[in-house]
């Protein structure tokens, strides 16, 4: 399953309600989704890849990945975190497929460095879920001390994984160091499990989850929606569970949080700049420039984010687009509705 | 007169051929030629006020200035520099008021910060220019050492004016720095003379205009453009002249050359920031910013300039700003011909 929820601001003012992250096209010539989807189909064939969506979306959505059978995108009344969601899907793919099924939960909205490194630690961390019948998150080796992911530190080893230890929420940036230096993982939120195992742990721990499911007439997803506690999968059941593996995935995975990460995602030119559209950077350097049906012309400038679209315009810099939220907050109400 | 001929890359994309520079709203929110005519009208009458330009324009200048009589917008059939455009000027004047008749030259792209202080000079210059027969120049105070204008040096003192003891073409900084502390003024382009002794000036000294001049029928303008030789009036005329006074100007007059410029001559925010249309900045100073049917949000950024209009944004600094040169020979021609 593909999750593409979630609207988000941070690309700002091309990401709007309408045109969440993973339908720009931010790491390739192609909507981020289309990237998913495509990066998963020498793995799992389309017929059998779901994808979870805001409802709203959901037409949009299979304009987008025409290759999915309709029925297999599928829209939720409400947004209401990662848990309902890949709960909904593991009981879905139940419904589907009777044959003890397992599952690979991976989000719309990443880029992935080296594709065929992922497929192959999705097929090990595959193979360690179905043999230990356990939970299993794949942890990225990490590249630099992040502190805008969640870690994972690693437990005892079991036969190519590890139990895990602990998760650790979002650090500041000297625990950050601290634990990439000790050899925690980042937590990547690509899990693989049994359905029959993930549904009997949010059955066992998930209170926010597990009556909603348990009442929900079979395929009342409605109904389901309206009954179920919003919560993250991490909190709602990794957390609770005691029967969790990780498996460590030595791929560049970027969860591509801001325009500034456009900067690790895309190719560069010679001089540092990664650019979409008709962008001519003169004299300039490691900029990030999204232009679309516009022209951009940067001369003589560096490490700034440029963003223009039909009607407007966004100039900033690398460091401050990392949280485009106060200045979202100083701008007139109909400026900040432009879309 | 008003001199409105050029068209100029300095402001480019703004600026093209059909909307050169003095018809874009720079110093305040209508074009500069707009500004040029309403400073002028308290001193001199829109009947008696003409304006030269590239025959291509002269339908787009009559529009823009509907409070002159259409036929005192002359249209150049071909680009000669500023002196022929003043001969021919000063010769239709003597068509049209045969009785000795004093003119004023300015030009349609400058930004004047005391508009009262100016025409109290050009009352001035004027009388000045009639009471010793001679041609009169305004010599702007400096503000600064700019390296960017031509100066004057002045010679003996004759009743409030002087003499012009040498004029001095744009200098080094060093150069410039040096003039300013010894009491050069910038040689602003403004002049006033009677027609009749500027023509006699022309006859004696431009070789590039006079028999043009003299031979072109009563008002064939076409036959005198192609005739004359192109040159300005300070080389072809002022300089080869011994009888040029220079009257002092001290008033705020910028030549608006360069989007930098603008920090000079528009109103600024709190933070420094000189916007033009639906310009939000946001922590961020000392930009210059002209949006045309476009909103620009800048956040966290300093000493930039963007220009954004239709399908175009062009983002430097100030001080590259000051030369689009380089810029312009780096961008396609599909690019550079945007308009």
């Amino acid at each position: 399953m593909i999750l593409a929820g979630g609207a988000g601001s941070r690309f700002w003012p091309l990401s709007t309600p309408e045109r969440p992250k993973q339908l720009l096209p931010l790491a390739t010539q192609d909507p981020l989704l289309v990237d998913a989807v495509r990066r998963l189909t020498p793995l799992v064939p389309p017929e059998r890849i779901l994808v979870i969506t805001g409802e709203a979306l959901a037409d949009t959505v299979r304009g987008a990945v025409p290759e999915l059978p309709p029925n297999n995108v599928i829209g939720e009344p409400r947004a209401a975190g990662t848990g309902p969601a890949i709960a909904w899907a593991a009981a879905e793919i139940e419904r589907r497929d009777a044959d003890d099924p397992t599952m690979l939960c991976v989000h719309a909205d990443w880029a992935i460095g080296q594709p065929a490194a992922f497929r192959d630690t999705l097929g090990r961390a595959a193979a360690t879920a179905e043999r230990h019948a356990a939970l299993v998150t794949v942890g990225i080796v990490p590249t630099r001390p992040d502190p805008g992911f969640g870690y994972i530190q690693l437990g005892e080893h079991v036969n190519g994984a590890h139990r895990v230890a602990r998760f650790v929420e979002k650090p500041d940036r000297a625990t950050a160091e601290r634990m990439v230096a000790d050899g925690y993982l980042w937590n990547s939120g690509i899990f693989v499990w049994r359905t029959a195992i993930f549904l009997a742990e949010v059955d066992a721990h998930a209170r926010e989850i597990a009556p909603a499911l348990r009442s929900a007439a079979l395929g009342d997803i409605a109904a389901f929606f309206t009954a179920v506690t919003p919560v993250s999968v991490d909190h709602g059941v990794l957390e609770r569970s005691h029967n969790v593996l990780v498996v460590p995935g030595d791929f560049a995975w970027d969860d591509v949080g801001t325009w500034a990460a456009l900067r690790r995602v895309r190719a560069r030119d010679a001089a540092g700049n990664a650019t979409t559209g008709d962008v001519h950077p003169v004299q300039t350097r490691d900029c990030v420039v999204y232009a679309e049906e516009q022209t951009v012309v940067l001369y003589g400038v560096a490490d700034l984010v440029v963003v223009a679209r039909d009607g407007i315009t966004v100039v900033t810099t690398v460091e401050r687009a990392a949280d485009l939220k106060s200045m979202l907050d100083a701008l007139p109400q109909r400026v900040r509705d432009r879309r």
